[in-house]
């Protein structure tokens, strides 16, 4: 077996099994005598070959360079072709990751841009004879490939929710500068969830549709099920989506909420010491009482000074008692 | 009877009845000339059997398995799978749990996560042969038992309802961090409510288009209704939402009104000090009046004292008209 | 004629007309020989009789029965069976009530829950044998009650929009928690008459696709008109929402300017007189002159006074114009 | 000519044309054997005229004498009955009237609640044999009477992008009172002009689908190109309310952005200026220095007044590089 | 070749390929046995001769002449007629220009507003017989000739996107007056995107369902392709615009969380040093301590200065320890 090839051929029948790592997808064709012929390649580079030796259409082959493409199914002639995205994260946010797969006679061929472990389950299923592979055909197989990575899209939605009640409870407390960019953050994963997933009700609406000729009528009932998972999916995404934007007006509140309270502080301290600092300001004037009766004769008072101060204790208990009324303490 | 056992059998035709705790699904098939046979099942621990003795599809068990299925409604070679959810209140929050309903010739099999009661109106009807479940056939039986399911979300409803009202009132007269969290809770609510009920809509929409096979002519028209039924819940769920996003907005005003009331109190009593204060610094400065005329010869007038109260009186009397005149005050 | 009795029977043909209150439905059927007979009946206890002497499907009066019923259409077996409300006001919220009509051969039965007022122009027209009523069959006179129902919502719309407008002068000129709660009312009851009018909808839409053999081609032509007029109505309601949401916003709007103003006013006052009164300050702290030339020599000059009264008249000048310039003045 | 008749015959066949004012709808029945009558009718004061000589339905007189009647389209036995809407500014606001067009057979009979001319141009390039139009039948005269309606829509609309760029201009430099109400007025016309034109879309719609009876495989390109006229006049209207609801968002940030500034220009000059005041009010404090030295020996310093300035304006600065630095300033 | 012409042939077969500038769109009749004759036009000049020589339908030359003109497909006879735009960008804001191509026969002609180079990749690979231009047929070119046009939209979203980023960074660190505005202008484009996109949906859409008389299968496929290649670009345009809209949240929150820190400050100060001063007021005031043993004996206390600094500063210091613990330094 070459280790550094990455074409894997799985080949199994009822009762024969063989798992071999080639070089050429020409190769794989010494399989065909086996009811299904899995091949998985990791990276693009063989699509050329890929195209003519089976004769697959060119629009499959555009669709699997472009870099943006939409998650997809098209029945072009003999073959079927779905192309659809894995989902994973990365440094915090996530990433996305086309995985085409070709469906053809007994012929199943997925290309992954890398190599990665999401159909390693249905290897050690087919490996050791779990399950019911070996007992049906590729259609069978191409519903497995497609049940994985569905599968592998809830553990990223309960990762985002999990994030997202850490946050909601910290906004619920305190609602600073980094809260905001860990929503908004958030928001970014669920719309990026949403759109890549979105496309795959019609791409599972069209293969119960249309891949009639693909399918045995055994298939299509898994496939319909795959059709109602995608929709479950969807379901939590919309969800976390309205979620999300509940965090940003429970945000907000908190942001106002605290500028209430600040404000509330200012506007008793200020209310209570204002008028009393203008009472010691009346009192600390300089009119000279010795020319006239009239010109400040509290301060020569034999009570003035602690009279003075009564006054202003009265003031600030009225006051206080106004706040307290108003609930503002 | 088997007081542990977890499977009832009901079987009844026109004129007979019988009830029976059961310890393997097996021995339902004893009552197989029953017009009806409907077998209860609390948890989910019988499947395999089930799958085996009646044939059920494989994608049937999966969907029951899964913990976070969506309602569903799949025919199914020659019998009918739905899968719809009980919402019950727990703790403050919601909760669900699956109940599938399996119909297969005269067979009605029922399981239910956890042994709840919503069914027991039903079964009381039949012990006692009240209505007209001993005319009908098994699939009235079907309908019956969705419809008890469909009917108990009112109640959930009516409560998520009275809870709006109670925050509604409190955010009318005073808006605090509870109360937010309390709306906050109330739409997470209805979230939960909507995505659990919506996908009945499509269920009661696929059988009635779907289901005729299953389903007499008769029976069809009391789907009608309950299709109608889920319609009716789902508008009022509709109406508590947006009526809850009314509240957010209601609680943002008070918010922002409360603000505006403190600030108002602040200004108010800064504008019309501040000046005062002011006035009293001016006649507290220690300019040497005895060097020259112009230092502040207002500190010797005979009536200085006396006119600056007055002016001062007059300011202040001045700023409260021009609040009372804003309605400030 | 019983005056107690809330069952009236109208029977009609061409050049005939009988009108009489009856006490048991049964007696309705003397009128048979009429071209068209119209029992209206007050309050829904005759549901079992109407059952039992028509035929009519069990689920129409379940529906009935149940109080949050929405609007809908069905047809059963031989009838057709109608279910729409009816809104009013009272007590400055809107309520609806339930009207079933059923249209069974020459017979129309019309159900009310209180004895209304919407049909009798309806009667009078039949009464004194103007309009097309006597010579067109019971399909014409179902479409005129429907037409007479929806005709009623048309000034309970426009009264909203009457409150709204009230309303809209009192926002712009200013709000206070009083006009918010008044928005908030007007919202509920648009939303409410949303509600109860858009399942018409798919009442008429109904009627038109699968009443054909209830309705004469002629009579197909009113349902259509029908349609459009809810078309109509719910045009408005969608107007009115959207002005009402509008509404929200300027109330915000205005609240916030509001405080905008609250603000400016206190800052020009604080910016103006804070620094003046620092400078008064200054001038009033108690430097022993006497020691040190550097202490305070300003209190000895013989302008010292005037001039710093100047230059306190030019810094408020100079914030002056700074805050003209600034237009916050 | 009789000048105050309203009625006004346009009657041309390819090589022949007759205009004629005329008083009663009766007198253009001689022009029958022209290609097309055209009768134009200001006014609804003829309408049971037209009913009993051409036969038209009830329903559309109905909807006629309507005021709130919507756009619509309905095929009623022989004739083709559509009813639209003109829209013209009057007073600053947005106004409709109906105006209802009957197809049958070579009559073309249209009706406007006032004399407007909109179709002036239509009726000169008859008069002057412009055009395709004596060449064609009925039904193109009806295409370009529609879509000389729905042509008149576009300045309508340009009118309302002219004063959103004029209002945006104002919002991005200062947002007052005034501003917000033209904004509300803005949104009022553009919600006014998609409720009045929306409709056009099933009418066209429906023109394509069912008018086939009545329009040349010929005219039939130019309703589906009136069609996409209309798609695009509510594309154009769909874009300027997302541009209005964008204004009142800009609206709100330059709002808050101002009472930001208000509030900056408050705190730093109260910032910088209280505790100046404070050392000043400590220095202004009359301890008796005589008894200890350690009630205020700052004031009998050699240079405590200079020191204290000093301090004062050390303090003053550090403030201002403080704001600086957190750009306040 | 006439270099002032803007009229250019390009005809080929299999083998053959022939490149003229003409001046007259009969020259290019000359060609018509070439397998493709692709006539490309700068400006409308040239219509009516178009019309006159190929008999294109006047709606398809309407529809070129508006300049409003949606994008759309016709099919019109034995000619199709697909109008649609290129949007580039000019001073910071997006144009678009109209592009018509009609598919008759062999020939395919393009009309182009101004000379643009979007289809110059294509030029070049019929001139250097690249591609499988030369054998396939005229339907094959116009799917190419769409294809370039959909294929240019992405980089205009590209930059689109590095923008928003751009904005993005600023927003979250602070937001000026500036960033409203750009954000403001990117939203403007993102609309205007969609507005020129979106209707190409419907055009590819028909363009799969009625095309088939001018496509041949292999060609459908690559349409089909070019449908997906549109929903790609307006998932990418729905994705902006969430981002757009969310750009605005946290505008509005950096704004107030900035309001907020400026109060916090302000309140800072002024609850600290508001009391304190207060506390100098009091010895200022001027009482006569020398009359009254109750007269601010604290003045000539032997520590009176020194415990009343030591209580201002206990004041202070509490206080800092409170805001502290408030979170608010």
């Amino acid at each position: 077996m070459n280790e550094s090839s990455k074409i894997t051929v799985f080949a199994y029948s009822k009762d024969q099994f063989e798992e071999k790592r080639v070089k050429k997808v020409e190769e794989a064709l010494n399989y065909k005598e086996y009811s299904v012929v899995w091949i998985n390649i990791d990276g693009i580079e063989h699509l050329e070959e890929l195209k003519r030796i089976f004769g697959f259409h060119d629009v499959a082959i555009k669709a699997i360079l472009r870099a943006k493409s939409r998650a997809r199914v098209a029945i072009l002639k003999d073959h079927l072709f779905i192309l659809l995205h894995q989902v994973y994260e990365l440094k915090g946010g996530l990433k996305k990751e086309r995985t085409a797969i070709f469906l053809k006679d007994n012929f199943v061929i997925t290309l992954q841009e890398r190599s990665g472990d999401v159909f390693n389950s249905i290897r050690e299923s087919i490996r050791h004879g779990e399950g019911i592979f070996r007992e049906r055909g590729a259609d069978y197989l191409t519903f497995a490939l497609l049940d994985a990575i569905v599968e592998n899209y809830v553990p990223i939605l309960e990762n985002i929710s999990t994030q997202m009640e850490v946050v909601e409870n910290k906004v619920l407390k305190n609602g600073d500068k980094d809260t905001l960019r860990k929503i908004h953050g958030i928001r970014r994963r669920i719309l990026f969830a949403r759109r890549t997933i979105f496309p795959l009700l019609e791409v599972f609406r069209r293969l119960r549709l249309e891949g009639k000729e693909f399918f045995t009528e055994e298939t299509q009932g898994y496939l319909e099920e795959l059709y109602n998972h995608v929709m479950e999916v969807l379901d939590i995404i919309e969800n976390q989506r309205e979620m999300a934007s509940g965090l940003v007006e429970i945000y907000y509140s908190t942001l106002s909420m605290k500028t209430n309270d600040i404000i509330r502080i200012l506007t008793v301290v200020s209310t209570i010491f204002i008028p009393l600092t203008f009472i010691t300001g009346i009192y600390g004037m300089n009119f000279n009482s010795k020319i006239s009766p009239y010109n400040m004769p509290e301060l020569n008072w034999y009570y003035g000074y602690p009279i003075t101060l009564l006054m202003m204790l009265a003031i600030a208990l009225g006051m206080l008692y106004y706040f307290k009324r108003k609930e503002w303490l």
